[in-house]
């Protein structure tokens, strides 16, 4: 049966990417507090194709992941674009994946307890210019408007925001990228916020976050300069992505604010 | 060429729809203050196939729309379902529509005005029970916390909530359905929450609109239960479905309220 | 604190639904095979409120939710739903979760294997008229068009089709609802369509899916048809609603079909 | 009142962009054949924010849109970024709009016309590095897989494909944005496909598509250069990202290719 895909291709185009999109996949990531916790992503992986070369095979990607088992950590990614490069013959390789990561909260007053989710990516990347890990969080926050506060006699318009922060590991004292944890890019999104949200609330929490929210105006500015100045302090991280967004309880549009490193 | 479609089955089962599904089309929706507004829908259209027939043409309902010009409102779509019935010998004919809708809303203590935008849909159906004729629209607005505001020294927390009303039209004194606005449903809705949202606010209207919604706390319970009780009042309305959903500043999740008529 | 939930409403609207929607959590469902999967669901819970109460306590949906950390099986849905009625003094309680379940599969020649993945659902409830449980599993498959194969000299389009199929269980001999696994509806549906898709194809499988759905050309009113001749004969199942949707490989809108039972 | 805004912010971080999101809005493009078109956009404008500023005015925004009256065009997009940049006292100014635009097509045989969507986007920037205009086009294929074909005895899988191209314009000979037209996009991306899809097709048109593909079988790999090579000979063109998706009909995954200038 002939392979179709590795005939010649005389138009000279490299192809950067060509690959797989949207497979949803059990997988495993690193959770700080149980060691490992089990969730499902949603996987893109691909490579490069060389000018010569009609096209890749698909169908090896997925023999790669299920080598792996779907453990998709700072560890294994680099393993399995390096499998990705072998098998499929490439110069370069690529996979994103998204995934819910899920953390027990308590609330502040009451300590009920309860599950919060956050969504989560990985991008990894192994080509020309080496290797290179990315981790991105999205975390839920309420903010409060410092300017709808300030000239009001009561009240504040505020709503939820979400604040996404991508960092790219530094390599560490062994040429692996650093490992930045989940749970500190959600503890730095909070702190910039005028309050944290929470899975369950009762009562005497609700009063709790009501007033803690009144007493941190911020705008969505403010969200993204508070991450900044966090992660320029910290080594592990060599570049930096942050956009935060208000889902505006005055308006049907949304505002945003983005700090982008120059890394 | 044979009519495939046209061949007879023998399975003995009647299908209760068959036709196309997310077709974008520029349409022409009435307009209470200009007439009409031009917009772009996402059609659904389907007919009932008689338990002996293969399959229906699906390019007719493409033939049946280019007809109309894409002209939808409550007295072209009747007709647009019996040329789908005549045109695909069927028994019954459905119609949806899902568009966006523009209004010029104006700033409360400024005047500034700007367009706001609203998800509307038409529902219309031909079939052994007569012919049928819904509308619906979403209306964003903002809704603030009456146990937040109680509970709490000062601040509530508050975000922005869609209220969905959808209303059947009674029929009118030519037997048609009863033309409600949309205008209206948006003024219902409004009417039940904390505060209507705008698209372009200045100073003022921010003071005037973060005070008046701490002023008109309410739940999304209480959100459903106003239009409620304005809809059981008109006797245009021959029967109603409510649902509030308010994207909770203060947690991940939403919280909702449903009401639906009797009807 | 007061408890403003609890105060009382004069309006006399019964409001039929109350609750949270898309809250995400880590859920446990059955897998014929492996006995449980882990994977992510979206859950909404509601009760009804009574007209003379002005509405419900949210924290205590994910109380509920805790307690039963996450089991989600046609067993527990009837205990969490009278916990619910129970915790929130409710008339009636309803629950629906999305989730994404995996099976592995085996190519059909090479024997090559992955997961695919599948959306389904439940659906409970408890009310005036009882208890009821629904499942949905909507399955991916592949459909080839009759009509462009019987006119074509050589080919015939075809696409990724999806059918949805959702049943209610009908009592079981000791009154519960009757066990339908998931893995059933998945093979009603691919029997019923021109061919089943899978995670991994190497070539000699590729070559053998090609002549199969080549081999058996249906239009989305077959694929419906199929599977409600399948449902009709079996007793375990109450009520059904087919859906199929194909997207059309010559078209930039999907066709569509549905078949509901009368029940 | 006071501009809380406009007070100062000590942590010396530059913001690179805020503005609003998602803001739907009825606009003006320019159609090759009828001059004008009408659609409803989505609409993100920002701007940047001097270290030293604490926020910028949201309100703003929606005044520049409004005085343009929803006028979207190669023409027009370069004022609108400089009036964003005076009216908020900007060093850089950014638009992005996401519309659908329609054409007619006639069928390849019936000559049978109705309209096809296809979604397109402009992005404009005005800052430190001059002004750039980037215009994206979405175009629905057919693509018919070269490898299926091959290795079979009859048939070939094929399914819908998306061809997604974003151009950055060439300045012309007056110095603005070079024209390049929504429809040459949708031409050269139609070109590189195993063949175009339509609105309407009546039996003659759907024998003659079904043997097009056949005969022009492609990989998602030989759609990104089919289009690369046409991009390549083109002066108006500065750079662009070309990159195909398949909706496989074998899997439940997708599969894609992308090809990205150098520039």
């Amino acid at each position: 049966m002939e392979d179709v895909q590795s005939r010649p291709d005389s138009r000279g185009v490299v192809i950067d990417r060509a690959g797989i999109k949207d497979l949803r996949y059990p997988i495993t990531v690193l959770d700080r507090i149980e060691g490992k916790q089990q969730t499902v992503g949603i996987v893109s992986a691909s490579v490069s194709v060389p000018a010569a070369t009609k096209g890749t095979h698909m169908s090896r990607f997925l023999e790669v992941l299920n080598d792996h088992v779907g453990e998709m950590t700072l560890n294994t990614i680099p393993i399995i674009l390096r499998d990705m490069r072998d098998r499929l013959e490439a110069d370069a390789a690529y996979l994103e994946v998204h995934f819910t990561y899920f953390l027990t909260r308590t609330a502040p007053v009451s300590g009920a307890s309860g599950l919060m989710d956050y969504e989560c990516w990985f991008k990894g990347s192994d080509d020309m210019s080496g290797e290179r890990f990315q981790l991105g969080v999205t975390t839920p926050v309420t903010s409060l408007c410092p300017c709808s506060k300030e000239i009001s006699d009561y009240g504040a318009h505020n709503q939820r925001g979400y604040i996404s922060i991508e960092i790219e590991s530094a390599p560490d004292d062994e040429g692996g990228p650093s490992l930045v944890w989940i749970e500190e890019l959600i503890g730095w999104a909070e702190e910039a916020a005028s309050c944290p949200v929470y899975p369950v609330l009762k009562r005497p929490d609700e009063r709790h976050v009501t007033m803690q929210a009144y007493d941190n105006p911020v705008f969505v500015e403010d969200m993204v300069r508070g991450v900044a100045v966090a992660l320029e302090s910290d080594a592990r991280i060599a570049s930096y992505r942050i956009e935060a967004r208000n889902q505006e309880s005055i308006h049907n549009h949304d505002a945003f604010a983005a700090v982008y490193s120059a890394g």
